[in-house]
């Protein structure tokens, strides 16, 4: 029939998306790479970077043989179908190529972009967003690839009915959030461990410039940008895109009426698909003139987002218009919702953390009183920052709802899954904006090490600059669409429940048949699950937060060493040991990284058989609405603390070297690990820990103490 | 008939608390009250608090006269029952003067602790330890008293039913939450920013001792420690004591046939009448030997605390045995449970917070590494001190639960309910021992600045680092019972709703009858309010946070100018003008505590009318589930930060002066705010959030916009 004809879009789409990014990692390829020692320094964090995937694809690969194994014997007990195991494991798959593509792309681009910076801004503005572009073409491509390939499979080649066909696929949700949580906690790690230890003994204790070749772990700084804010972000942004795409459509079926089930699975995927034509043609927007002023780079940014979010506006009408009909318009109204909600968290998040705007002024004028009122302030700020972005996401969550819904109860719940994929639409651009801020940070790096002029320094550190803007954006988008995803997965488990209750009620020792009535706020066994939910995050953020701290502990003291016994070091007559301070950081974050990871997949199971299925759903809610929060603020207060300390480097409150300055400084170095390692990994705990719960819901079912 | 005649215990153990602190505080007053020079200074600080109590009772009278209007207006439009205003004044009224008998005695007892310290050790421990006493029975007499007064008055005197009297009663449990914000917040803010200031400018800054007479901002510390640590305290618990007790028995009626109806109501009364006698006895077995040690202090307090937990865990089993009768004996598993789990939290609390133990330890170990090191490990200490805490919280919630209920789901929630009551039945006493610090904070400060002898100081140190744990421990026992009483109070609200829809469900237009089948938790309106609800303590604590820091800020510009104006000021050739500090405190902390109140009591109604009454009924375990983890998290970390650098202070890592204690005074300026304003405020708002959603749960059902 005319869907299924229209499905062919889709693998189109992938392909075209994935042909794009590769044409677009041939031009920066064909780049000048600069001078020798430009070359050399890229290649050295080139080969650092890939030292550390590779270690940590091993490690994860164990973990997901084991997942693996255990999901053949679910399946084999019956507890899930034959598909999981499999799907589970393409997931991985995808989420780790895209976060390791985005990374190739990106280590060959820093050393080009600093070339091109040599020439003109634009030039290097260029160089450094094409690579960004090649990162968010891959993720949706490959996103688009992996859903095209199982729809495929199950549909057309072993006839699968569809609600075996989307239950599969939320699946490889799981596969791809797990991957993703790695990839995010342990660059994180890396990238925050190298970054703290390097300023820690460079900056503060010997005094030499940031990005100084003569420190040991300058290197490792570089590789962190690459492993942490882009691979890392790579794999969690993929989970995102995916797991809202797959999330939808497992709730089609109950929403909608037999007749329009294909179409209710497909219009997520062919938003999709609009979404990477719409990015692609954003792309062309995006151009500067030679003022290094920060509002000029950002409106060329926006340009390309604005303009391929208009796009999908009004494309998506008429998708919606044509597959569900006019009766469910309303549908339209809730991806509309998503895509606003979506640009009002990101404005809002540069409200907050840009040195432009009160907030983070605030912060600023407290470092002449100290660094005590420094933290205070920025802890305050980000506390603050998760109000209007509440609202936000619940006004979107209400409008989704009753626009799609009507007062149906399941339709309204597919409304707000698809405002997160509305949301997620223009992620192709918005990753590629937030993805050049690393390649624009290494450029800066290499331009100081290779002693390139001051004028290239100046360019790519505007770049540069405009990057922290956007990655916080990007993360806004991530925890917004993490938000509304984890309520459909929620609704998709407690739905897949009732499923199993309403058949094996009684086998399971269950007195009643359909959840969804009896997951009563007021029940001892949901209070439990909520308590502990809010918790979650808490101690997510605890342990990697102390994993930072120790890993930059063995990097202070490596650092330390090579200063003490490389004799002629400081003099710059010896080279430092690069490698050695890469390997620590790989080591380390490999290490630490595996306890945060396991407890999102442990906590729900644990609960579950302790107190039960309804506790389960307590957690997740829980954890949605703590973890959200949590990231909200953390995300914002380190944004705003980094931002308050350039605003006093920009010469503010005596500027550098100023007392004000170095409170400012204690505030960034604590601000580190809020903004790029706890809380950009809690978005992917909120997920992964309702993905698990979905997957392991019969077993909890069977298993559990309190029925 | 019997048990009217067992009530008469309850107004008979009030007044027995109130006569035995009486008695405690003449023995306190017959101590002398030390030299010429001890007893101007404990004036100047008793005339500062006294002004701040007055100034303050007069800004939130204003507030309780228009409350009282609005609920009269209510009233009259029968949303509310005639009793529901003057209920809530009696109160906040009571609430009042719990705080205020418990500062004056401690106001009188400071010089008298100094002075006695002089002689013994234990002598000093004596005075202090009394003067808490006579503030913990004053807590839990009133309380009593006020129960017993509406009780008879609605019984026996208007023979109104049993469940006009338990909601009425409910109704001044608001009154309590309102004035111990109010104080809590005020109290809060006013000595902090004393403490902050006077610290920032006097120790950094000019680098005098602590308590030096040559401070400005000395006295308005001092004073900071009474209206904050014992006057914003005893309204906090006597809020939880008598909250925990009307919610139990506002459940009763749901719980229980008719027959028993009267004794569940009886049983936490009683109880409490139990814990007052058990809280006496266990006084006398606080006494110590001459050894400064905080091990055999602490003993010697525990002694009290637990052989009152004994006598008590002893004589309820009687109370519920002849009470509701054997056969709801599972009543009493419910009270041990709570009481158990009290304990737990507070040795747990203990276990974070004291340098005897690792998480504080890695705090220290982390101060060589700057204050950065030191934010992120107190930070990580707190968060991660959330799990357990939690984990007694749900066994407690289920332990209860089906211990009590046996599968009956409103008498399973008066188990919850219950418990919290059996957590605080040993109030009396751990009031006692957590008040005695600010005491000896105070007597510490007099004796440094009446320049007495050496080893008085070291005396009074040794109980004020006592008071630190002590105080983190009743902070433990104030958010545990919090969090139960929150869930009994969130049942009593459905409850009420249910009952209200029951009846006029066609007329309020709602299509559906009981509530307590439609809070699902995959209900858009549920998800919003548990957003809401999750974001509301991290809002709170943003504007708590910015008022100290901004009182603060107008001390820190007070000192410097006493110190640059005023001639020989260093020299302590002339006086610092003590008042203008008081005085700065007292307005800062008057207009910086209205905002955050107002915020608990407008959030549930907005919520209500934008989003419906399912979102309240979300905001409330929200609210209560991440207000409950930030608190302790909160409370933790500042007690951690606290000690850490009194670890240093001793002599590690270089002591004082060193770097590593620089860093450590950072980490305890954050916390203070932390543990003293933001953290033990979370508790009551939690709780007034849960009783205004009560109160105005008809008017909310009436005017919401969703139905």
């Amino acid at each position: 029939m005319l869907l299924d004809k229209l499905f062919l879009l889709v693998p189109f789409g992938s392909l075209f998306a994935l042909f794009f990014a590769l044409y677009l990692f041939v031009t920066v390829s064909r780049q000048e790479p600069g001078n020798a020692r430009m070359q050399e320094i890229s290649a050295a964090i080139r080969v650092g970077a890939v030292a550390y995937l590779k270690r940590q694809y091993k490690g994860v690969a164990l973990f997901f043989v084991v997942m693996f194994i255990i999901l053949l014997l679910m399946a084999a007990a019956g507890n899930v179908s034959i598909y999981v195991p499999f799907a589970f494991l393409t997931g991985g798959l995808f989420s780790g190529l895209s976060g390791f593509f985005g990374m190739m792309t990106a280590t060959k681009a820093n050393a080009r972009t600093a070339n091109a910076a040599m020439k003109s801004l634009n030039a290097g503005l260029r160089v450094a967003f094409n690579s960004g572009a090649v990162m968010g073409l891959v993720v949706v491509g490959l996103g688009l690839l992996d859903l095209s390939i199982w729809f495929t499979l199950l549909r057309y080649v072993w006839h699968q009915p569809l609600d075996v066909v989307t239950s599969t696929m939320l699946n490889f949700g799981m596969g791809a959030s797990s991957m993703a949580l790695f990839a995010r906690v342990g660059g994180g790690i890396f990238t925050k461990a190298a970054d703290v230890g390097a300023d820690l003994v460079g900056k503060v204790e010997v005094g030499i410039p940031e990005d100084d070749p003569r420190n040991p772990a300058v290197i490792a700084d570089n590789v962190g940008d690459n492993v942490g804010d882009v691979a890392g972000m790579g794999a969690d942004l993929y989970e995102s895109y995916v797991g809202s795409i797959v999330a939808t459509s497992a709730l089609a079926m109950a929403a909608f009426p037999q007749r329009l089930w294909m179409a209710a699975v497909m219009v997520p995927l062919i938003m999709a698909v609009i979404g990477v034509l719409a990015s692609i043609i954003g792309t062309f927007f995006v151009r500067s003139g030679e003022k290094a002023e920060q509002k000029v780079l950002l409106a060329a940014l926006r340009r390309g987002i604005f303009s391929s979010a208009i796009l999908i506006a009004i494309f998506s009408y008429f998708v919606v218009r044509f597959t569900l009909g006019p009766a469910n318009i309303g549908v339209y109204i809730a991806v509309l919702a998503g895509l606003g909600a979506g640009v009002l968290i990101g404005l809002l998040t540069e409200y907050y953390t840009s040195s432009t705007y009160k907030p983070t002024r605030s912060v600023a004028d407290a470092a002449p009183t100290g660094p005590a009122t420094v933290i205070i302030g920025g802890l305050s700020v980000g506390m603050l920052s998760t109000f209007l972005p509440v609202v936000i996401v619940c006004v979107a969550i209400l409008v989704s709802y009753f626009a799609a819904g009507g007062g149906d109860f399941a339709r309204g719940l597919y409304g707000i899954a698809i405002a997160a994929v509305g949301m997620l639409s223009t992620l192709g651009i918005t990753l590629a904006t937030d993805a050049y801020g690393p390649v624009a940070d290494n450029a800066g790096g290499i331009a100081e090490m290779a002693e390139l002029p001051d004028h290239v320094r100046e360019r790519t550190d505007a770049l540069d600059a405009l990057g922290n803007t956007t990655a916080a954006t990007g993360k806004g988008f991530a925890i917004g669409s993490a938000a509304l995803t984890a309520l459909a997965l929620i609704a998709a488990f407690t739905e897949k429940v009732d499923g199993v209750l309403a058949k094996q009620a009684v086998e399971l020792g269950y007195n009643y048949t359909n959840l969804t009535h009896t997951l009563n706020l007021t029940d001892p066994s949901v209070l439990v699950g909520l308590l502990v939910g809010a918790m979650l995050p808490f101690l997510f953020c605890s342990m990697t937060m102390r994993a930072v701290g120790r890993a930059a502990q063995s990097i202070v003291f490596e650092v330390r060493r090579q200063f003490r016994e490389i004799v002629g070091l400081m003099e710059g007559k010896a080279k430092p040991d690069y490698a050695r301070c890469v390997d620590i950081c790989t080591r380390g974050a490999q290490k630490e990284m595996v306890l945060p990871a396991l407890s999102a997949i442990i906590a729900p199971i644990a609960v579950g058989l302790l107190a039960g299925i309804k506790a389960v759903a307590g957690l997740l809610g829980g954890a949605t609405a703590s973890g959200f929060v949590l990231a909200v603020m953390m995300a914002n207060a380190g944004g705003s603390w980094d931002n308050a300390k350039k605003y006093i480097e920009e010469g503010n409150y005596g500027g550098k070297g100023s007392d004000a300055h170095k409170a400012a400084v204690v505030g960034d170095t604590v601000g580190d690990p809020f903004k790029d390692t706890s809380g950009p990994s809690l978005n992917i705990l909120i997920k992964l820990t309702s993905m698990v719960s979905v997957v392991f819901a019969v077993f909890i079912l069977k298993n559990a103490l309190i029925k």
